[in-house]
């Protein structure tokens, strides 16, 4: 494991063992963060993907679709600025910002400072989007319920091969900028499919553009999903 | 500073002290890189980006246009898969693959032993491609000469405000496809620039295509820049 990122890298015995405690109290919080939601049967959904995939387009569209079924939140991460979060309050919605300065990813105890800062008993469903990256936010436990990961058209049909741990959380993939998809040459659908299979990932894959509104419907009815499962306990 | 990570997340004495430490041998590490490169005069650039912003694209165009005036290798960083490795093969250049597992970026000790597998006095130039992330591989040096941040122009042009430290680490700054110019809303040249400069880095900023070849030429003349203050000693 490496030393500073909490991946393989490297391994000097002294820093992993400090490592390991530090993953382990990582993971003691976020499961205390999901007892948390799940006492307020509050769906917390995790949405992770390289820088500028499209997260906070997604769920503007989402808040224009679903606002008045679902009373939502979202927990902003960002190394610096508050512009997605205000993009969120822009559409009448709470955003906690967390600015995480140099951190490349959220943890549990981030995300658990924010939960306190919302008013779960009335929230049907808390995003939290995370920092823009397709590695480190993979490996920490935030006390979310599900993983959604996107990948934009743009970025290649390859990346779940070369990103896998990333595509292995995954509980949901959403390829995303279907609209640029008739000027790219080195992005099929079929094959950024077969990519996440090879990983052994059942997850459901469902293609969206959040600029034209095409196949949002998927996105949508699978938070419905979520929210019937939680509703009917079948988490707890 | 984060435990697990080398950023500035939370901070437990015990890991801060190993993990200044690590940094401290990395820096050790790269300094030997340089001085060994430097002894050869080879240029080494380190391309950094968020997963899929065309760093091989843009490798792959410069090798086609640059082969005949000067030798080239390139190092290659992805966490699986050679399949950048192999794209590079494929135009005639050796490429020395580097699977970094779950790791987030090179480190030095990677690029050190990847540099024992090339005739580095037969090299004017190694490339070496960073893993694709924006936030983690801006931390580590890894003995190259300069940096060079590419920014795709589908990710937005607000992403040196939202990645500053990538930005600032940055001495060459590439918009790539800007192909894909007339389809986008939110991506302004002039926007993206301005959030570089709001950092206080004065580097070039240079707007291309791999794709369709529009705007390489600056970004050969900055190789061909870098190259000659490599000769005339200017960096030693």
């Amino acid at each position: 494991m490496c030393d500073t990122c909490g991946c393989s890298a490297t391994a000097n015995p002294e820093s992993v063992e400090v490592l390991k405690g530090l993953l382990a109290a990582n993971d003691h919080q976020a499961m205390h963060n999901r007892e948390h939601l799940d006492r307020h049967r509050t769906l917390a959904i995790n949405l992770m993907s390289s820088p500028g995939a499209g997260k906070t387009s997604l769920l503007e569209a989402t808040i224009d679709a679903l606002s008045e079924k679902l009373n939502m939140a979202v927990i902003e991460g960002d190394l610096e600025t508050e512009n997605d979060a205000n993009r969120i309050r822009g559409k009448g919605v709470t955003a906690i910002q967390i600015c995480t300065g140099t951190a490349c990813h959220l943890d549990a105890n981030m995300v658990h400072t924010a939960l306190h800062q919302l008013p779960l008993h009335k929230l049907d469903v808390v995003f939290i989007e995370n920092v823009g990256n397709l590695v480190c936010p993979a490996s920490f436990d935030l006390g979310q319920h599900v993983n959604v990961a996107l990948l934009s058209t743009p970025e290649g049909d390859d990346k779940a091969a070369k990103y896998p741990v990333m595509f292995r959380a995954a509980d949901l993939i959403l390829i995303t900028k279907s609209d640029l998809l008739s000027l790219l040459d080195d992005f099929d659908p079929e094959k950024a499919a077969s990519h996440v299979r090879a990983l052994a990932n059942p997850a459901p894959i469902h293609t969206l553009s959040a600029r034209n509104g095409s196949g949002l419907h998927a996105w949508f009815d699978w938070i419905a999903g979520q929210m019937s499962q939680m509703n009917a306990g079948v988490r707890q």
